[in-house]
């Protein structure tokens, strides 16, 4: 019951801290970011003492190298955390932008702007990182934002929020517009996304986590899945390039969402174009699992089970299938992906344009890595993840996407009748 | 059991449909729109025959006048239909419009579009037309729909389904793009928007049906809630434009959620403008419910009550508050509104500014009737119903409203190293 009321209390003062913001000037709003990165820079050693105390207890229960480095921060963390908030206090404010202005035959003037979107919730895991720059994502597109980070970075957490509550105060911003969930069980993830007056709610983090916010949200939510991303190697593909594509997608940073997961490629012209692609990734030390047919080409491969089609490794393991031509592909995606990122290394165009038709993804990728699939490679500047779910945004979300709309209607006295 | 079974293989059926319909071509979902009119046309006597049964029963179950006129079709009625279908298949189709592109400094061209949203759960009350709309609108913009309209239109609903379904069929797409729901309590509509595979429920209605699908969805969800629209009667306002305002707002069709509620004045012009307003309303028979500053400027109005503030009367009654100036207003409005319909009658530049940047709602209007919040009305063409929760859309849906967008990168063998 505690817990219930004072993560409403919190809601309540996120709601008028939302109201206050979302009638700021934009100056305004940039000072406190500003403020932000000169508070943050200042006291970056109370937030580091927090942190030391965070690794220790994570390590004391146990937890594993990758996840004890996601959670240390230093200096050099620190200083990347203020160049983010330096860099989206620079982005045009979205607020305000008029999206469609038309006249009415009667003289209505109508136009649909964006406003900011209210309170957002942001459940997050290990990376401290996502406190800071959820926090000026947020401010900046006019929202008050509630955090619920992962309980192993919850000191850390804590002094985060209190450097940007100070300079939020500095500001003359409600200190409520950035708050930090008290709780850290998982109870206080179910009472936070079922509070009335919480417009969205963004769950970003691993399958368990996702499946638990939707499956007990009573507020709208956009989910950031895992992604399955696969890379569709074509008839008559040019080689040098299939091959630049697995290894950028598959290796240059297997942990991430963007990775590539599968290669298909098409039985018609896999003897030519599988064995250099995967003796190159071979080389590399990369594991594959592969079809039958894979596996008859190669020698050399894993057999792939069932289990392997769909798997986010997020290791430096590929699953390999050969298929029979596009509609194989078509029909392995629809299947097996997560509408994350999909790609087609093609050299015909008929087969680029039905990939971008068919594929449905939040991002279709023709000749190109699937790591590309990123708010800053994609031109948003700034991101708070990618959204996997299809209402309101997908893909990469940037400050457009923290926004919804209003229309205005200007007449002269005009009546329907 | 059954019910969960049947509705999770009617959305599976349904999500087939969408991926068949994502990729057709404009003109193909047109000929089917069109086969819609022409079969509607010709089988219209089916529809009557099984409408005349499902009013028989409602009379019989002691329906009211007015829901019982809700729910009668006559030829009328049925060519009101053909012609909104027609109209429907005449608009621009959203599919495939590029929102946004660019050229990254790599070389990578990144674009948006628009592609549909996939399985729609439209949940209704009474009126049947909603039942061929909704499925025309879905159908234009690429999308499946599952219907469960209001228990006392069954058998309408179904007969309508049937045509719709043959016309789908003439025209080569699945007959599963519109299904119809064949259980009529609220299990079923529990069970269905909590099916994996729907990718938008919009629920559309009284209160306790939104409240109910609120609470219960998995999925998610548009909500359609009331209308409780203010008129803000500004120091220095015209009061002939006033009179004709909260006329037009009150009276022109009390019965529907953009009319009028309730009109706040300006104490310190409420003398000028509050009594020619009020005698005009209680002229016609209006109904006026007045704060006790309201009263001593005209007594011959009854007493309001706090539960009159945020009411929706839905009939020849209005709610009328004398407020301290715009900011008095912007606080009634922020404490009772509903988010839909908000306007003010001024002369003065400053407070509409105001206005416009301080009112949350989805329609917010300067010296115009509450009444012009309406897809006609707006310039979609037509639209679904009103969405008054803040993400994805918010007002009038239209086909827009039915679509989200996938991102389409095309490269030249790019990675990101």
């Amino acid at each position: 019951m505690d817990v219930l009321r004072e993560i409403s209390a919190i809601v309540s003062r996120a709601r008028a801290a939302a109201r206050a913001l979302a009638v700021l000037p934009h100056a305004k709003k940039d000072e406190a970011l500003h403020a932000i990165v000169s508070r943050l820079a200042r006291g970056a050693s109370r937030v580091l003492e927090a942190n030391a105390e965070d690794v220790e207890s994570a390590r004391a229960s146990g937890s594993s190298g990758a996840m004890l480095d996601r959670l240390r921060l230093d200096d050099a963390r620190i200083a990347a955390m203020c160049a983010a908030v330096a860099h989206i206090a620079a982005l045009a404010d979205p607020v305000g932008t008029v999206i469609e202005r038309s006249v009415r035959p009667n003289g209505l003037a109508v136009s649909r702007v964006r406003v900011p979107l209210g309170v957002i919730a942001m459940i997050y895991e290990a990376r401290p990182n996502v406190t800071i720059e959820a926090s000026a994502l947020c401010l900046k597109a006019g929202n008050a934002v509630v955090l619920r980070g992962g309980k192993e970075a919850h000191r850390t957490n804590l002094a985060l929020a209190e450097i940007v509550g100070d300079a939020l105060e500095v500001a003359a911003l409600p200190r409520a517009s950035v708050s930090v969930v008290p709780f850290t069980d998982r109870d206080a993830v179910r009472a936070l996304v079922q509070t009335q007056g919480i417009d969205l709610a963004i769950p970003r983090g691993g399958e368990a986590l996702i499946r638990f916010v939707t499956e007990h949200a009573r507020v709208p939510v956009v989910q950031h899945y895992k992604g399955v991303c696969h890379l569709f190697i074509d008839e008559g593909a040019d080689v040098a390039v299939a091959i630049a594509l697995a290894l950028d997608g598959k290796l240059s940073r297997p942990g991430v969402c963007n990775a590539l997961e599968c290669l298909l490629v098409d039985a018609k012209d896999a003897s030519r174009t599988l064995p250099p692609i995967l003796r190159t990734l071979l080389d590399r030390g990369c594991e594959i699992r592969g079809c039958e047919r894979t596996r008859a080409l190669v020698p050399a491969v894993h057999a792939a089970t069932e289990g392997d089609w769909g798997r986010e490794f997020l290791e430096r393991i590929l699953a390999v299938r050969v298929v029979d031509g596009i509609e194989g592909a078509l029909a392995h995606v629809a299947q097996y992906g997560s509408g994350h990122t999909e790609s087609i290394c093609t050299k015909d165009a008929a087969r680029a344009d039905r990939w971008r038709s068919d594929v449905d993804a939040a991002c279709v990728v023709v000749n190109a890595s699937t790591r590309f699939h990123d708010g800053g490679e994609l031109g948003l500047g700034a991101e708070l993840g990618i959204a996997t779910s299809r209402l309101h945004w997908r893909g990469p979300m940037g400050l457009e996407a923290l926004t919804t709309m209003k229309w205005i209607v200007d007449g002269a006295g005009q009546v329907r009748g």
